[in-house]
């Protein structure tokens, strides 16, 4: 694995510079930031304090964040200038004063009462602000070289950690508990600054349950085993599923895993510059209710992922969002069967400029891998 | 360490009645309760997707989760009735129409924009909302003897991993985050479920950044080393810090661990049953103060543990918050020298009905321990 230090650089600057060109179209002068991964993806900032101010004039961008968290700011987001409050509300009503147009907030992630706070704060001030919606997350779709970088590099740590476990630790008396343990101590011992989230490791009925918590109940033969699991590379979220058989399992969930593997496939292959999300779903839909388990696939077919494990866009039916290279999105149909058990088969992709899209966690999707 | 398996069961039942015997003074009919650790405190479910409809009449409260989480629900959750929607908003309004009394939200945690919208459909449908604060964390401060035992566990694995770490580990030439591995992958291997934050690890002049982030940065002699660092066990955060020396080091940091202890100890000293929350502040920020390091400390004493890593009560300069049997919190007080190094001293405790408060992190809190 690359450490961090030889990953590339993140130009941050071009980030705030993709989101600054949204504000004069939605007529705002300034856009105050709060969701913690737009935070760090406008600044590199990653403490858990911080917001962001973002101006029509680079000069007057802002990083706000309390004493704690200065020299880190300093370190992680060098040539912002930095205003040192726990009060982030009345700084952005203070340093919007006097413009004209509109102080955007992000209403998805500011709560109701800070929002009844700020616009408050606002007609004391004469600020006009408005709610708004994705103009972060939507550049956010689309990832960078240097992210890229740091998303492969998640991906690869999680390709060998979970080929390692499926081919050297899986076997019949282990427990999900201890399997996703192992899994999870793998991660950090290749490389990985942790987990993108809490693994999903899912024995025989238990994969009926698409997020599943691993309990104490040990593997058997003749069932199957799901693991759904991503590490974490400098902020940036790996995500991947595979189903495997232990021992010779029923016909019946043999036909299910080869259906899961043929929607999935066939999802991949419609991720293309321009295609749209709905297409993706629609693909991978398809191929389940014709082979007669469409209510059996009970969730969308995946979603954006890099600064969060779950950000736009989301791969779901009638989905409109479109593809362009760059997006990096996950393929996840699965089929529950309730009390018998289950098949999902996931990867982590981005979409190219004119090709197929390339494949992060390209491990085998074999039910025998 | 305990498997979770032999944890006592957490009576989430009483929870629900904890939060419902404040319905009737806040004139509430029903409460909708978003906020994810309020979720998990009610009923046990913790999956990441599942929102708790609170009523004055216990047969009323009812689960709202999607498709993904029905049998999750069933199994941690049991004996509550489930609302499988991805639309919790509707559900809780029909669930609210024809009752006299107010729908309460939970104003803290709900979007701003989740928060019209619940109002707008309140508005169709003639029924009233207010928002709310601390209905539920506020009886979340107070841990029970189940909660107790997981809070135990995840404090024991915590120190008994940074007391390896201190002892056979740390050296100079090591690394931050060579450090913050081998002490996270030390959690796994000895039962933790996983990590309560980000590890922090600073050694010399980066121990004056309160909440650095580990770097390829290796140990010197003659250098601090703080590690704020806790483990996860069945949900139950720990949350603990110590500075030690490593080699000889400057008077001057000898000084500042010294104090930083008393004051830490002082604090300690005054957490009990009745105390506010201002008042352990105070017996930790005088200490400091009267030492002449009163600016170099620049953050609150600590914070209210459990469920969440950072929970009420928040213990800062001024509040009123009162401790009672079982209250569980940090403190941590700090100086931090720029350029030099920092020292923090952090446990955490439990209120006790007449004593000293309990201190679940007990190991050394010498230089060189």
């Amino acid at each position: 694995m690359p450490d961090p230090g030889s990953l590339p650089p993140i130009d941050h600057a071009a980030h705030r510079d993709a989101a600054r060109s949204r504000l004069a179209t939605a007529e705002l002068a300034l856009l105050l930031v709060t969701d913690p991964a737009n935070v760090r993806y406008l600044t590199g900032f990653a403490g858990s304090n911080g917001q962001v101010l973002i101006a029509r004039d680079a000069a007057d961008d802002r990083l706000i964040t309390d004493d704690r968290y200065v020299e880190r700011a300093a370190t992680e987001a060098p040539g912002l200038e930095v205003v040192v409050s726990r009060e982030p509300l009345p700084v952005a009503i203070d340093h919007a004063a006097g413009r004209h147009p509109a102080l955007g907030f992000e209403a998805d992630h500011l709560t109701w009462r800070q929002g009844e706070r700020l616009r408050g704060l606002a007609a004391d001030a004469d600020v006009r602000v408005e709610p708004t919606t994705g103009t972060v997350e939507r550049p956010r779709e689309v990832k960078d070289t240097a992210e890229l970088a740091r998303l492969t590099a998640a991906c690869q740590v999680t390709v060998d950690a979970l080929t390692w476990l499926l081919a050297e630790v899986v076997a019949a008396g282990r427990t999900e508990r201890e399997l996703a343990l192992t899994l999870e101590r793998r991660f950090l011992d290749l490389g990985g600054d942790g987990v993108a989230f809490p693994s999903i490791v899912a024995a025989g009925p238990n994969g009926a349950i698409p997020h599943h918590a691993p309990t104490d109940r040990p593997l058997a033969e003749g069932e199957l085993l799901t693991v759904d699991c991503g590490a974490i590379v400098d902020g940036y979220h790996a995500d991947c599923t595979r189903t495997v058989a232990v021992g010779d399992v029923a016909a019946e969930l043999v036909t299910i895993h080869e259906v899961v593997r043929e929607a999935q496939a066939a999802g991949r292959a419609v991720a293309v510059a321009g295609a749209t999300v709905g297409q993706v779903d629609a693909a991978a839909r398809d191929v389940i209710a014709t082979a007669g388990f469409g209510p059996r696939f009970v969730h969308g077919t995946g979603h954006g992922v890099g600064l969060a494990i779950h950000e736009a866009p989301a791969v779901g039916q009638g989905g409109r969002a479109t593809l362009a290279a760059g997006t990096a999105l996950t393929v996840e149909p699965g089929i529950y069967l309730p009390g018998v058990g289950g098949v999902r088969i996931e990867d982590t992709i981005v979409v190219t400029a004119d090709g197929p899209a390339r494949i992060l966690t390209d491990l085998s999707r074999e039910l025998r891998p």
